[in-house]
């Protein structure tokens, strides 16, 4: 199917600003045989997957400053201890330490139309409990911020406000209805705090109608009071809408005794295959070990962080040597505070360490649909120049794109490229921050394509780097 | 991004001995407003999902014959009845009517190592029964039908032949895998038989390592004694195997009471829209109606047919008005016999209708990939030319493959296309023909995503119907 002439064809079809071809390649037909050992590797293989049962069945949920994000801490470097890496080590960071508390209650009290009637809701990360005794309120809906600026002290004083702007279901990519929407879970408290609210309902990040509530970070500002922030369950969020509707004056009893202890020293878990030509110039593959403190935490991030050492025992098992250091990175603590993902870059920095390329895998594991890349064009036009090479593997969608939030301290450290792994994204935000991401919602063929499809960047980073040039298209 | 020069050049690529452009959308502006439409009316409803819950827990496993095929074939009429279509009618066809009878049993005896242990079989559909009492047997495993005839009539009568050959994982998609091992399930029993076996044990048919056995059609030979026949779990076939190598003089047994009775009756269900210019060229949008009996056939193949009956749902509410008709047939009794596609093919041809294409759904409700192509090398650059209205939609893979089994009889008559549309295949034979095929395992957005790419195209052949040319591509 693919001659030169076609092959040429479609580079320019990728990249239509580009006058030189870009780096292909220089060995086709080796390149081609090697990563379809990757992906036969990675298919045949139960290991990984085996390794994602572990944690998340035997760890389970770890929140940074737990003690089972201790646990997931000391069971991954073991697991890469016993891998026959280069390296093996610990990096330390301090980390924030929120705890949820009981169990969250919510209810709707004194409402006209049904009496009282619990509503799931879930602590959002970071927030201040409610005291023991809870609190109640009246409450009132706003689908923005817009619409609470409008609304003005006098009527958000004293009542929870409940942000219900829902995912907009016409975007394709479900990332880009979470980006429109997660404001409100961001931004919510500060905003309604600063009206005199006294707590925040925020209508769950999901693009289905479900019973989980699905929790996530929130934010507070120096000067600005703290106020109780909860997710409330989609199929509540529209029940409590409609209740709203016809008795404005129900009210709302929310209890939350969730608070933040002091900051615990964790880390982030590195393993490495040194290369064999430039072990200077390194590739990052990396997820998050981190998750909520709900469900198991499987799709985010337990898959990228199992797929990030699956690329170094696939290298290792096919006696592949790259010829740069290929790095595994598992993250602490991206759920809540990032901190990981800044100690990681201070201290690459202060080493002076070149990092080539940093993939990340944070959007579940999922079937794997291509690479977004934040970077310069001709690191877009090297990546689209091995299309011909990828794409037979489903990886059709390599284009300018967002890398990933661990990576994106290393932004303009010398000219890494951030690549984000992009998984078909219509189930994640069906079990994302909720109870529900648990083991039995990943299959391992579709974690151990994402293994592979980054295995198989990372092999031809590491034979060619991403520095472009205009090496002849040989196939 | 898409520029005429550009798209000129992926057209070449796409179709490398195209000479002359193939048909392209004449108004690719209007057609691809017209794509989004679709995509955004079915992305936000919830219609159809709705109606597949009623479809797989109202009214459940369907199996030909039964009296659920006939609840599902007057529910699924009156469903289309609602819709305001321009016909709806049934198509009498008979089928087979199998009953599986009670709960099978299949277990190790006698074995050294084990004593005895349960093993989860499940009668292959059309099997005999065992008789009341089951049968014991010893056992012999093969991989492969050479390796039967190699063992001969000695070592293999009055055994039980253990068919345990496994998927090759290796294949990215796993319909190939399936294509490779499912001679087993078919064609075992014959010749297990010819060599004086007693019964047939087959590895089910799934990627996977799994409890559940999956059952699906074998096959009897005049003049060759019909034996029982039953699929038995992968985990099960992987312990059976073990057993057998320490202890190969263990013994099976199995009692299976299915049985085949007189034919029943039944139905197609065919709704359409007709064509506003050329109302005697059909595009056929199928599924099929009938499942097996155990689970509740969501993915095989109730999803099908939801979409097809979206796809009218969606032109009707948006006012398109398909130049040629779109015509919805839910297919009975796929699964045991292959009746309902045989009829339709047969009255079409008696009453001489003209199929422009049919598009089959018979993959699962997974996020959609792309479309197989049977047909002529003229229809295939057709479809090609409209790659740039259909990629931004995850369509990418466009290319010469299977169509689907109920369409399959419509071959050859005129120059229909028969399209397969392509899913993603990673979790289909988790579920196919399982207990475990159930409503909870289908993604809203995925199946509606599924039912917008059979409107987009099945819209674009309405517009511009599939017998190439040379229009000029224009954007």
């Amino acid at each position: 199917m693919l001659n030169r002439n076609n092959l040429r064809c479609l580079l320019a079809a990728a990249a239509t600003t580009v006058l030189t071809l870009p780096a292909m390649a220089q060995n086709y037909a080796q390149d081609s045989a090697t990563i379809k050992k990757i992906y036969d590797n990675a298919l045949t293989s139960y290991e990984s997957y085996e390794n994602l049962r572990y944690l998340t069945k035997n760890i389970g949920a770890r929140l940074s400053g737990s003690p089972q994000a201790a646990a997931a801490v000391e069971w991954s470097r073991q697991l890469m201890e016993k891998m026959d890496l280069d390296t093996v080590y610990l990096q330390e960071v301090m980390v924030p330490h929120w705890v949820r508390g009981d169990k969250e209650i919510g209810r709707v009290i004194n409402s006209k139309l049904v009496g009282s009637a619990d509503m799931n809701i879930l602590a959002l990360g970071g927030s201040v409990g409610t005291g023991g005794q809870g609190l109640s309120a009246e409450v009132v809906e706003v689908k923005s911020f817009e619409e609470l600026e409008k609304l003005g002290k006098k009527k958000v004083k004293g009542k929870i406000v409940f942000f219900n702007r829902p995912f907009d279901n016409r975007h394709l990519h479900t990332g880009s209805a979470y980006g429109e929407a997660v404001d409100q879970r961001g931004g919510g408290p500060i905003a309604a705090a600063k009206l005199g609210a006294v707590a925040v309902l925020v209508r769950s990040m999901t693009n289905d109608i479900q019973d989980v509530p699905h929790t996530g970070s929130t934010r507070y500002e120096d000067g600005v009071e703290k106020i109780p922030a909860a997710a409330i369950s989609t199929k509540h969020a529209e029940q409590l809408s409609r209740l709203l509707k016809d008795d404005p004056s129900l009210k709302f009893y929310m209890r939350m005794t969730s608070q933040t202890l002091p900051d615990v020293l964790s880390y982030n878990v590195i393993g490495e295959i040194r290369g064999s030509e430039k072990l200077d110039e390194i590739i990052l593959v990396g997820g998050h070990l981190d998750s909520w403190d709900v469900g198991e935490g499987a799709h985010d991030d337990g898959t990228g962080c199992m797929q990030s050492i699956e690329v170094l025992r696939v290298f290792n098992e096919l006696g592949i040597k790259p010829k740069r250091t290929i790095r595994a990175v598992l993250f602490m603590n991206e759920e809540n505070g990032l901190r990981g993902g800044r100690k990681y870059a201070e201290v690459a920095k202060a080493k002076g360490e070149k990092h080539v390329a940093a993939i990340e895998s944070d959007a579940g594991g999922f079937t794997p649909r291509g690479f977004g890349l934040d970077g310069s064009k001709e690191q877009l036009q090297a990546v689209l120049a091995w299309k011909p090479l990828l794409e037979p593997y489903g990886l059709h969608d390599i284009a300018p794109g967002y890398g990933g939030a661990d990576i994106g301290p290393l932004k303009g450290q010398g000219s890494v490229a951030l690549i984000g792994f992009k998984p078909d994204s219509q189930r994640y935000f069906d079990y994302h921050h909720t109870e529900i991401d648990t083991f039995e919602q990943v299959n391992r063929r579709e974690m151990q394509l994402g293994a592979a499809s980054m295995a198989s960047l990372a092999y031809l980073i590491s034979e060619y780097g991403l520095s472009g040039g205009t090496a002849k298209v040989q196939k």
